[in-house]
């Protein structure tokens, strides 16, 4: 599959730093950094940027800030081509802390929301394209949205915002592909003058298939990370998505050689991907908190009961 | 996704014996067995039958053989409604080593076949089907076959057996959803009669999204196996298609039990699953057997040498 309006974009550092609480080392940011950049990838999300007003540095890495500097400092000397993204959260960044573009070594920010926060991420979206930048608005937890509040978002989105993309975000790793198409053309009949994103997370082992399927339905912003790192199940593996898109752009090599040397080492530290308990809660449509909580008892293999204890609450 | 017709084949022990040279212990085979029973699937499928006249039995655990008695006793006092399979490989069994199916505790007998063995597994299948067993045939290999050769082959075994079924088996790992939706439709224009089934292998995390693609385009028979054992990267892992297909007589917590007590020490003793040399020899379409080898050296994870070395070779 080759279509040149693709565009790729690495959140290694961003949503592997939710495992870690972003204490990442400058080693490995570099490292990371200097692979995704040989290997072509066009975004490369290195953090959050929040205000230190608002989470405490006390308790959160420099990737919680990414402050200019630290930024600099990460990626300087390193040949590069590709452009540099942070994600803000609605409610967690003043708007002081966004400087202009031209001031800032940021070229996109992307503005992470729940559907019933859409106003505020338009707002905050704005303040993004107006100091400049590129900015996409990325809805999360996708799968618990209602229809009718996600309509009027995109349609508000669409009207209101000059953003490059809306991401659907899969933050259970719930959606099966028939949900995708159904999300993607939904999307698209909103978004007229807007592409259309997907992030994946990997519960049922499906974020590289759905991300196949986004690109099928017509999805022209996709994420991964490398080795699939991120929070829980982690992402759609980025070494699977350049193996799938046929763009002579991207080499696969740097990120297998980055793998070697700094992911197969780091898998030892830091837990992600398919474990049973985040398989249930996508199955489930749950948010993962339950299960990430869990694996830190030491009942942490006790699959069934988890799955029984997810299952007995009433409803009513 | 509920369709009555649907038959869950589970490969456990069958793909599973091919890391470990077919070695099962009973307590294992009895624990999966006495699991996949209680979770109410349609066929378990315990081993290969070949015969000890082909096959060394100095080389091979008992599965590999899969003697009657040596299934009574792995199964014995366990209740159960599951039928069992084994699998037979085209030029590893003698017509006399299947005993009549009224003699047997074997209901299902699998023939795997390359294309070019069509004729072989044909007869092979008549045997079985003559003999009593329900039986299907498996073509493997199928991201490598010839569109005209398959296309004969189909046609011819839909004239010249009974079988219940024929798989797509996509050992490599190769194919994306799109290959299966070609495939499962060539299938369905050749086979008026017969269902078509589904095995995947999980070099690229596509096992399970490839399966849930078949189902929707029409397969009727489809493999899992528990915590995706199997060889090399694995299979289409059973308790995330239990979770997908909605049939009420599935019950997914025998299954999340056995992984807890049995997978997850397994897992730590033997290896199968998601490791970038079995995910580049699907992407590049070939036998995991490089990888397989590589997996065993102290190279094991140079994974940019193993990239570069299997896409180095001249082709003229």
């Amino acid at each position: 599959m080759y279509r040149e309006q693709i565009k790729v974009v690495d959140c290694t550092v961003r949503d592997g730093g939710l495992i870690n609480d972003h204490y990442f080392d400058d080693h490995f940011v570099r490292e990371a950094y200097k692979a995704l950049s040989a290997a072509g990838i066009d975004y490369i999300e290195i953090g959050y940027r929040c205000s230190k007003s608002i989470m405490s540095p006390d308790k959160f890495g420099k990737w919680k800030f990414c402050e200019e500097d630290e930024i600099k400092r990460a990626i300087e000397g390193i040949e590069s081509r590709s452009k540099i993204s942070v994600m803000v959260d609605v409610g967690r960044v003043e708007k002081d802390d966004i400087l202009p573009c031209k001031d800032s070594v940021i070229d996109m920010i992307r503005v992470a929301t729940y559907v019933k926060d859409a106003d505020k991420a338009i707002d905050l979206a704005n303040e993004a394209t107006n100091k400049g930048y590129e900015a996409t608005i990325n809805i999360m937890a996708i799968s618990t949205a209602l229809d009718t509040e996600l309509n009027e978002a995109l349609d508000q989105i669409e009207r209101e915002t000059k953003v490059s993309a809306v991401y659907i975000v899969d933050s259970y790793g719930a959606l099966y592909s028939e949900n995708i198409t159904y999300l993607v053309n939904k999307y698209k009949k909103y978004l007229k003058t807007k592409e259309v994103g997907i992030h994946g997370h990997n519960n049922q082992q499906l974020a590289y298939a759905n991300t196949i399927q986004g690109i099928i339905d017509g999805c022209n912003y996709v994420d991964g990370t490398i080795y699939g790192i991120g929070r829980a199940a982690g992402n759609c593996p980025l070494e699977l998505l350049i193996g799938f898109l046929k763009n002579p752009k991207f080499d696969i090599r740097p990120v297998l050689d980055v793998i070697s040397k700094e992911f197969i080492p780091l898998r030892q530290k830091m837990e992600w991907g398919y474990i049973i308990p985040y398989a249930i809660t996508g199955m489930l449509n749950e948010h993962p908190r339950v299960a990430m909580t869990m694996r830190k008892t030491d009942k942490k293999d006790d699959y069934r009961e988890f799955y029984e204890s997810m299952s007995a609450s009433e409803v009513d």
